[in-house]
């Protein structure tokens, strides 16, 4: 049995209580966040507290506060020793104050307030700075059926860059996306099979293969043609921006395929 | 019984043919490519051609070739009065010479030559000419297990601009983070759950409301600090203009998220 203590009530924090809860050989000690009506809702089902002196004895505290905090935070932390790990992509493990033990538990997915998650699916990033500590985040990634992967600071801080390249940025292309059908009155989720399928196809085929498109045939007459019927001057450039670097990854001097295990 | 012509031996064509042979009330008269070898693997199972002049009488005649080469492939068909439809995204109806009856039957989908889709879920957008006409394109749809949806050419030009950016674009974006994990020796399939589920989440939420990340919170700390991070200019230059699109479109003065039915 693991002994938890969560730190913090965002969206982070709240599908992790969810997914421990859930979990057979995880117990969650008590919940913490500096204002209890956030949290206040789950009183019925799990020990919470606004109260940093009142923190209970656990096997470890997972911070899941804004990475801003999250320095200042540890170092209020009213005892010494024990494990506390935050849950940043882009937050240094130093910046957890030495006073504890030190490590990261980083879940490696996009959480929103209102959209359930299958935490099963989501690999969680760890890394730690007593050896002695790894065994135990590997058997909490294992309890809520994750996949756990040991990096360092720099691989995980390079996955959160292509987290947002591939989640963040992909989003803010589904929103132009929605933005253009809306402007001929098209509903949206007529492309919802496409964007699907887009997501699927790198599951088995790498990005550079599974690439289609005017952009890549060179094809200047469509593009032409494409970028005439833009009516916002913002979508245009991300139009020729990303034509561009599709044409220079696909080009005659092309780079090849990356290649790896799965490709 | 519908029966069908296709003509050209590209992916859409091929993808064609195969959801067309396993259709109980579609009948594939003939498939004509100009070049016979690359469609001769197929000549145990359909009537092959390479000749226009041995083209036969069909209910329809589906033009699934290169976007530049439609026009005038369409008025070297050596009959007329018979319905002609492209497969095209963005090639005017009316591109289609006039001496037939003419019409589109765009499948909203990616085909990759490897990639097997499930043809169930594509969408089919569909325009005719002469009205009496599109039952036959919907009975079409219908009888490979599709959706039609009967769009005017600018609303269909219009999802083909949308599609690239949503699927294309994002395939790109795909491909940088592939090109970011690479460089620090990460597997790019750790990213593999993100993606699934950041197209899985718009399809019950507007891409506005699903968005988060650095560039959502305005949290300039993270985004100098990943800036910092890219190796490759031309990443750069992806990063700093889709941040400032995506604080444009959360900012202060946001635009408010796009209402839609599915909302």
């Amino acid at each position: 049995m693991i002994s938890v203590v969560i730190l913090g009530a965002g969206n982070v924090a709240t599908h992790l209580y969810k997914a421990f809860r859930n979990a057979e050989n995880i117990e969650i000690t008590q919940w913490y966040n500096r204002s209890r009506s956030a949290i206040s809702s789950y009183a019925n089902t799990v020990e919470i507290t606004d109260k940093l002196e009142d923190l209970k004895e656990a096997n470890l505290y997972i911070i899941a506060i804004s990475d801003d905090c999250i320095a200042e935070f540890s170092s209020e932390l009213p005892f010494k020793d024990r494990f506390v790990v935050h849950t940043s992509g882009s937050v240094a493990m130093h910046d957890i104050d030495k006073k504890n033990q030190i490590g990261v538990f980083y879940p490696l997915q996009s959480f929103s307030k209102n959209a359930e998650i299958d935490f099963s699916e989501v690999p969680i990033c760890i890394e730690v700075y007593e050896k002695e500590n790894l065994q135990l985040l590997k058997d909490l990634a294992q309890a809520v059926g994750c996949k756990a992967h040991k990096i360092t600071t720099e691989q995980r801080q390079t996955l959160h860059l292509a987290a947002v390249f591939v989640n963040n940025f992909t989003n803010q292309l589904y929103r132009i996306g929605h933005e253009i059908c809306e402007t001929k009155n098209i509903e949206f989720n007529i492309l919802h099979p496409l964007i699907e399928e887009t997501a699927k196809k790198i599951q088995h085929m790498s990005p550079f293969m599974a690439q289609t498109g005017p952009a890549k045939r060179h094809d200047k007459k469509t593009i032409k043609r494409q970028l005439k019927l833009i009516e916002k001057d913002s979508h245009a450039s991300i139009y020729k921006l990303l034509t561009a670097s599709i044409k220079s990854t696909h080009g005659f001097n092309s780079p090849k395929p990356i290649k790896t295990t799965k490709d």
